[in-house]
Formats: C-alpha cells, structure tokens, sequence
C-alpha cells in the first residue's frame, strides 16, 4: 500500500455544545474530495481524539468512509494506551472499511514507555492482531516520548507495519530511519514547516494538520518535489512556513479551526478545555492565510 | 472533608488475559479494611486507568464501594483529557457514592496546556459542574505539564475544589502552595520516599502507590509524625525508601504488583504494553520488601 | 573538617565600569564577620565565578582571607571544566589558606559528561592532586548535568572528598546520599526555601546566596533546628520562602545585590551580560525583605 | 565577508600531558591546507576551548594564523561567559588577523540567559565593541540555552553580526532564520548529518567538526550542492552519516581525534575529563571511516 503525498488529520466538527455535527464533517470532506488530497487520517490528534469516546470515533469512521470519494485512502487514529483497546479500535475501523491504521507512541507511565523494548512489544503486539496494517505515529512534543530511529528500524521488519509518521520535525531523525529501515517502509513527516526539505531527503508523504485548512498550498509543494522543480517547492514552502507555524505550535487546534473557517471549511469551536482563539489571534491567522486557498 | 493520612491509589487486579478479577478486588480490600489507611483511591494511575474502559471504571468503582469499610474515605480517580468526559465519570463516581473526585492535570496538546488559563479553565469548569469536591491531581513525570503553586492557590479558592495530590516530589513547591493557598485546603503528597519531610512541612497526607503493598510502614511514619515522634518518623522513612523507589519509579507498576504478591495481597500481571518484572528485579524487591509487612 | 551552619556564597562586588571594589570586600567581609555565619565560600556560582579570570580569582581570595575573622572557615570555588585548571586554583587557594575547595560538575560536553563514569574520573582526579578536601556542587538548573545518589556514594569513599553542596532542592535526592554515603560524609545543601526539611532529614549545612544579603534569617533557621525548635525553624523558613525565591529563581544575583544594598551590604551592579534590576523588581525585593535584617 | 562552504572547527592536539602540541598543530593545517575547506576556526567548542587558558587560545590563534595558507579564512573562537573578556578575546584575535570571531551564546546562569532580552544585551554589547565581525554561534545540546529565530533576526540588523551558526540541527529553525533575518545575513549549520538539507533551504556554509577527520567527504556534498547535483548530495550526505553521528554525539572529540589519527591528521588525547575511546569504540569508527579519506 502507497502513502505518498498529503493526507489531513481531520478535525471534528463540534457545535457550542460540544457535540459532533454530523452535517460538517459531510461538508468537509465533499470540499476536501475535489482536491488532489491522497487521503485522509480519521481520529488523529488534529481530530481531538483525546476527547472522543469510542462510540464517537466509530461515528466519525463511518461518516467519513460514507462521504470520501473512492480514490481517497482512509487511515484510521487507533491509538491509545493499552495494546487490547489499540485493537479493537483498529480492528473496528478496517470492518468498516479503513485501510491502515495510524497508532501513536504511548506514553503514559513514561519511565517504562520511553525504553525501546516496551516500544516494540507495544507496536509489534498491536500489529500481531491487527486485520489492518499499522504507521507509528511519533509526536513527542505532545507524548513526551520518542521512538529512535533504531527501533524503528526493527518494527519495519513486522510484515504489518508499514510506515511511520514522524512528527517531531527532526530532519536527521528522518533521514537515519530512511537509511535504517527495511526498504519499502514508508516515511511519512507530520510538520508542515518542513516537508520540502523532508521530501528532498526521501520521505515520501505528509500527515498535515495544516492541510486541513489548506491543502492546495501543501499539495503544490508535493508536486513541485514529485516534478522535480525545487525552486517552486522551496518557494511554496517559504509561503506556508508561518501559517502553518501559525496552526500548529503557536495557537494549535483552536487555530486551525478559525482557518478552515476563513477557508469555507468548517472549523467551529474545539472542545474544553480547548478554547476559541482570540481576536488578536484571529487577525494573526487572517494576515498569514492570505492568498491561501482552501 | 479531611483527607488526611494515608490512601492507596489501589491497583486493579488482572488475569493473564487481561481481564479485571472481581474475587481478587474483594480479596484486597478486605485485606487492607484491617489497616488504618484512611481510604481508597480507585482509578488512580497506579490503577492503570488509562488502560480502562469507561464501564471498567465504573465497576471497579462499585466493587471497591461494596467491599470497603464504611471507616474508609472513597476517592475516584476520573480525570480524562477533555472537560466532558470528566464530568461525565466524576458524576458517576457520585452515584455509586464516592467522596471526592481526583482530577489529573490534562496533558496532551502540551503547547496549550501548559499555560495556567488552561489549567484554570479545566479544572474550574470540571468543578462547577461535579456533584462531589475534586481533588487536583499534579505528576509531572507522567503527563511532561506542571500546574504551578500559583495557579494551585487560585484554584483553591473555588468551592468545590479541596485539595492537591502533588506528585512531583518538588517539596519546595509544596511549601509553596501550603503558605498560598486558601486556609483549609488540603496539600497531600503523592510520594513515598518523601513523606516525612512533607509532613514536616504540613502535608496533611499522601496518596501512595506503595500503600498497596506495605501499608503499615507509611502508616507508622504518618503515626510517628502526628505524636510528633520525629526521629521514628526519620527511621521508618529510611526503612521504606529502597523500596519505594524499587516499586515505584524504577519498576513501576509492575514492581508494585509483584510487591503486592509478596505480602499477601493480589498483584498479578499489569495489561500490555507493561508486563511482569524479569526474575532479577524480582530479587531486588523481594530484598527491599524484607521487614515489611503486608 | 566540620561543614556545618550557614556559609554564604560571597558575591563579588564590582563598580559600574565592572571592576573589582577591594574596600566593598572588605565593608562586606567585615559585616558579615560579626554574625554567627560558619564561614564564606568565595568565588562560587553568586561570586560571579564564570565572570572573572583566574587573576581576579586569587586576588579574592586573599581579599577575603585577610579580612576574614579567624573563626570563620574559608572555602574556595575553585571548578573549571578542566581537572588541569581546577587542579591549579584549588592548590592557589590552599596557598592562600583556604581549607576546602567547592568544585562544580563539569558540564559543557554533556553528552560524555552525564555519565557516571566521567563524572566519578573528574573528581578523582580532581581530589587525587588537590592538597584541600573537595566538596563537590551540583546545580543542575545552571549546569544541566546532575551527579546521581549513587555517584556521590562512590565519592564519598575518596579520603580527599568531604562533601557536597547539592542545589537541586530535590530533598529526595538528598536523603539517598545521606543514607547511602559513607558515614562522615556531609551534604549541604543550596536551596534557601527548603533548609529546614533538608536539615530534618539530615543535612548539616547550608551554602546560600540568599544569606549575603540576610545571613540572620537563615542562621535563626539553623539555631532553631540545632535545638529543636521546630514551630520557630519552620516559622522562619516560611518568613524568608518569598524573599529567597526572589533573589535566586526569579531575579538571581542582580536581585541579590539589591538586596544586599537595602540591607547594608555593598551590592552594586553585576557584569555585564548580568545587569541590574528594574525599578519593578526593586519594588518587589523591598517588600519581601521588610524585616529581614542584613 | 562571504562565509561560504565548508569550516572545520579545529581540534587542539596535546601530549598525554596535556601539553599543546606546536608541531602538531602545524602538521594539521598544513595538511588541511591542500583541501578546499573555506577556513578555519580556531577555538570553538571542538577544539577543546572550555579547557584552554587565554594564554593557550591566543597560543593557538598565532599558530594557525602562521601556518594556514592565505586563501583560508580565519575565524576565532571568542566566546566566554562575561561581555568584556568576549571583547578582549575577540580583539586580540584581530590583532593577530583573524577576520571574524564565533562567538556562543552565554548559559550559565540560565534563568536569565535564556530570555532573549538578555541574549540581544550580551550580543549587541560584544558588537559594539569588537573589531572584527561576530558570528553567533548557538549550541543548545551544550549550552542548554537556545536562541530564538525571533532573536537572530533582530541581531541581524546590527552591522557587526554578519552570520550564526546553529548547531541544533534543527531544520524548521534554520528556515526561519533564513525567512527573517535581513538580507545577507549567513545562516551556517554545525551538524554534518544534515548538511546536504541545510543547503537546499538555503544555509551557505557549515561548521562541521566531522570535517577535521573526513573535509573531503563534506567539501564533496557542499560541491554536489554548489552543482545542482542532487543526487551526488544526496548520496554523499548517506555515506557521511553514520561516521559523523560516532564522532559528535556518540563518541564526541575523543572518537573524533581518534578518527583524524586513522586518517593521517594528528588527533590524540583529549584533555581530561575527556579520556581516549575504548577499543570497541575504535572498531566502530574504523568501520564508519572506511573509504572516507582524510
């Protein structure tokens, strides 16, 4: 299976209540159809997954599968904690029709979670059982731990484990495990800031929170890479750096649901204890999303 | 409500399918009914609840309630990540007739949630809407955030809001927070290896992991401590130092489960991705346990 | 070589062109010579150390050994990041008639020089060619490398290493090496808002930059845990928390020398790129030391 | 000044006394001379600087300045904690000809050296006094204080601070700098694993220590580079990699001199605590340096 180019980690679509507005994500994802967009992530981090029950992340699972166009590949966020929960997500979202299931790092009892050897029983447990094949996800600026390249290296092994994304944005991270892994073990990065130079050293795709708001600029820099006109890649690059700064590190979920707003997608509120971004925050995103298309 | 002296944050006790033993909860709390800890934390992280089920949680909170002492304060571990689910459980805990909630720092998207009006929000919106008081819930090794005194002393003044577990073992911080927070709210203390000097600082109790597995040592330190018998407090403090540490910070869970084992109550396996300890830390434990009763 | 009671850390008093003041060390020496303070460390971390070259360094040490009342005990901050330069201070010092010298971990390469092995090799080498003892300094909040329990316990066994100074306030910490050093080790410790739980669980001393500016507090903590007051040791502990806070963490030694200034000490102005405080901050220290006398 | 292509910051050769090495240090450059690195620089972090007396930089800084052929440019490692022995430093090196000095950010006290008020103090004050151009030189795994883009780009404007090098290896930071900082500003990068994608954002030099032992390796990605050759980068930067994370992070300048003594330059001992690899050590680089000349 291929995951090359973009993907968004959709966001949820909630009312002021906190509730799922099912309508929405039907919005959205028709809008995202027409765009060169090579799939979607369902569940991810940027879909506040953290605050969804199972029972909500089914609801979105089918919602999703029920709206994508064909030629789009759904990836589910399965992740959390405990390997059996990991599983049944997982194996919930291929009965409806997922194709891989993307599966972060956990985390919790970080003295354990942070040693190599309780990564690979994790990955390799879940993948054991998974119905679906598996990408690490590895986001430590939220989890507060970190896959090395080494461990990754040896999970690429597992017939079932296919990719990583790679979000913490270490360039050298990206290439060791390029060098490291079996071949044809994909790596894919999560920052937006620098997929060109990403590409240029062999990841082959990009899980964007950004791309929800913006993907035609995100899937031009991919062209740009594929076609081999780097001028424009690094060009395109420089244009999304700050917005997309702007949407992820400095103001997050929040942030990036005022975007999608400007960008005739629905964003709306997140839920609490995530809050609505301020006015002096909104102007920000407004001047950086200028000539951004959605 | 007085939540002073000594509370287990009570494992949960599986079979080597994972699955939750309801004989072996009775077993152990009726076992720990005979001591003078003063409750029962249930859910806590040392009850690997992140590896629960909401119904899980929800049984383990009504078996504890039929089994425990009616002397014996019930406490319900039932932080999650978003605002809505909090509530949603702590109002169950209510029901089944829990005291208090513990409410743990929410952690994930760490960029936000680590601005103090983040922290404010969450815990005062949890607040306004439990049925029973909450008792923040800090330990920075866990969730990579820190909610610092001063954020502490404002949250003390809501009504609903009692006390603090702080599990950092900072005790410069808790100093902090006993001279700044509101009369009357309660600093508690989340590790063993410190618990004198927190009492001597005016800690009025701890929630320890290591109560699972030797109860009576860090009651005899809290004893010592309240008849002012300082040097005994000392010389119990040194005696379970090796251990807890063993038990806590360097095995884990996992340690405390085979501790538990040892003195005659149910340990068990911990669920995947933790597993039992190699023969060699069990070595190690049992050496440190020795003296130490059940 | 009793290391016991309060030693302040000397700051270095310096005029607005950043030289030097020879008669403000004395004016300082001579005030503080009329206290019960056990004795001075000069050119520690708060003397500005990383500030002065070797030449200034020995010039202050005579200063201050020719001011210095007999009874007060002379110690040297004599640790660079290299054993050949630490070697050559502290033997300069011991010429001088200094009778210990203070040697703070190397850190620079801290890659190599977080491990345990390079850590033990610099302080043997160290004490090995020193005609002093050597009391060790762990600050890791200014160093980023921090000397583990089990280290201090193996350089406990040096007869040329007498002591530590620990500056981490992690109190924890502090009762690992004094459980677990050999006995007559001495642990100090750095830390002015957490002396009194660190003397109840052992430590005999303590080395505080807070002391410049108030030595009586904090000598009133000390006489008042030597004989057992400990409603009066944590009674002043509490008085001087805010104060110590606001000359160390939040202000540092700009914000000491201010306060030195309010209470009769020479403070004066730091080296560049230190530089004095605001008009804010001033505001702030006035306050916190009201009744704190110099 | 052009700052373009490839500078070994040079290592310092000593006896196994510690001694300075003149021979070997002629030895060195002279050898270093038939290549086409772009300079030298002379005192950084590499060449043991934290250990050196003034008296030796200055030592070193007319050695190498005798013996470097007239094409290179001479950079001087200037940096040391205070303002004004920087501006000493920094102005003898320009006495003895050398054109611009590096100079890192300060740490020590890093409460308030992490603020980027005090940063922008410390550099701008250097600037205004040195007479040759400054190049910030940031290395946050040592210094454990990191400068902000934000900060660069305001030392940008000064007339006297011509360029950085940032050794973070952080790909996202160095565009930024590149984004913001006025025109002509030189962003070099300090980590040879990620040269090749630091070129193609736009860094025009590299400050790379692996360059010491192999700088026909790196001279040969920044030529690809230079060339449009891509692919040649590419590969080039593959073959480097491991070779240069065994001589910076895993092994630092003990396996680094180990590796110029295979390849014909003189490394030998560190100065202590640094101490020679093992022989296991050895073996590895032996094997990462196959085929990379000196």
């Amino acid at each position: 299976m291929k995951l090359q180019g973009i993907f968004p980690p959709i966001t949820t679509p909630f009312d002021y209540s906190g509730n799922i507005l099912k309508a929405k994500v039907q919005h959205n994802v028709e809008k995202w159809n027409r765009t060169a967009l090579s799939g979607y992530v369902v569940c991810g981090s940027t879909g506040e997954s953290v605050y969804l029950t199972s029972e909500e992340k089914i609801l979105l699972w089918e919602l999703v599968a029920q709206y994508a166009d064909s030629s789009k590949l759904l990836l589910a966020g399965t992740g959390v904690e405990s390997v059996r929960e990991t599983v049944t997500l997982t194996n919930r979202a291929a009965e409806i029709g997922y194709k891989a299931a993307m599966v972060r790092t956990p985390h919790y009892y970080k003295n354990v979670l942070n040693k190599p050897e309780s990564q690979l029983l994790y990955f390799r447990s879940v993948a054991d059982q998974a119905k679906i094949p598996i990408m690490i996800y590895n986001w430590p600026q939220a989890t507060g731990v970190d896959i090395a390249p080494e461990a990754v290296a040896q999970l690429s092994e597992h017939p079932n484990i296919i990719a990583i994304k790679e979000s913490s944005g270490n360039i050298e991270k990206v290439m060791q495990m390029i060098r490291e892994c079996k071949p044809g073990f994909q790596v894919l990065v999560g920052s937006a800031p620098t997929i060109w130079p990403s590409f240029s050293v062999g990841a082959v795709g990009a899980v964007l929170a950004f791309a929800n708001a913006a993907p035609y600029a995100t899937i031009t820099v991919w062209e740009a890479y594929r076609t081999r006109d780097f001028e424009a890649a690094a060009d395109w690059q420089a244009r999304i750096a700050r917005a997309a700064q702007l949407v992820t590190t400095k103001y997050g979920i929040p942030g990036l649901k005022y975007a999608m707003d400007l960008n005739g997608y629905y964003g709306g509120p997140p839920r609490l204890p995530l809050t609505p971004i301020c006015p002096k925050a909104q102007r920000e995103i407004e001047q950086a999303f200028d000539g951004l298309n959605g």
